[in-house]
């Protein structure tokens, strides 16, 4: 075997939940994250890096959040920064557990459409690979949604593995 | 970290290079091979097991082989044999390898068309992820070739990782 040099640098690309005022880590995102813990870093925490990547959509708070009101430049500054403590708050979920277990890692926002900027991220980055969590869309909503992991599995210039969500995971209706 | 449990099994598709008269694995083979050694593996070699799976189309080699001459059932069962014997000579590069560096693995081969026989027995043995090489075509010959990579990626029932061929990999015209 090779000596151990640079640590192998995993991308995970992450986001948060969907559901309206629950402001954590998406099951996709945890499960992907989860995953690569188990099966990959496993107990050679030294031999791996993480670079978790959050893409913000501009405009997805400002249709979401219905409690706010826009009626001033402030406003919207507010509204920043509100976002990106949100963004913050999703990303020290990943970097506390790394931190707990001894693993590197690093963590940044962008904002942008997500699938283009995972791709313009990894160009930049040039991670050895690239972990996505996946909703596990059926063929009927894949059509009209498309997912970011199969766009990503495309197009970006590294290795992908897609994690998807179990059936087990997936949230029931309240 | 969790403890080191039952180590993570890795699929690796394995197959042929399609040069003529070059009985040995392809360079995308060997490529997603030594990927998954440097990348995944590391130095945790009790971390892993890989299984090895070749997958034979049972035509090719009839179709290839334009020195034999089928004329009686005899020269099929020896050409079959000889088939066997080139896919046991495959695998053996990759089980020496692993044993070499101490890696736990299994090898095997199917018949069949390799996509189909790969997602059959992704549902069979149940790996924790599937490795695949892809020679990476262009978009004009994928429209018509497919490849065994991007079937594998949206239809075996696990993860699956594709590691493309660097374009310095590819051979040139002799």
């Amino acid at each position: 075997m090779a000596a151990e040099g640079e640590p192998t640098r995993i991308m995970v690309a992450v986001n948060e939940s969907t559901l309206k005022g629950y402001p954590h880590a998406s099951i996709s995102s945890r499960g992907a994250f989860d995953w690569t813990l188990k099966k990959i870093v496993r107990s050679n925490t030294s031999g791996f890096k993480l670079l978790f990547l959050h893409v913000q959509v501009p405009d997805e708070d400002g249709f979401d959040d219905v409690d706010s009101i826009f009626a001033s430049p402030e406003d919207f500054a507010s509204m920043k920064h509100q976002n990106k403590i949100r963004g913050i708050h999703l990303l020290e979920y990943f970097v506390k557990h790394c931190h707990d277990i001894g693993i590197a890692c690093e963590a940044w926002i962008k904002k942008g459409d997500p699938k283009e900027v995972i791709c313009h991220e990894v160009n930049r980055v040039r991670p050895d690979f690239l972990v996505v969590g996946s909703r596990g869309l059926g063929p009927f909503q894949r059509v009209f949604v498309g997912t970011v992991s199969e766009f990503c599995a495309k197009h970006a210039e590294c290795p992908v593995i897609t994690i998807k969500r179990s059936a087990s995971e997936t949230p029931q209706d309240p």
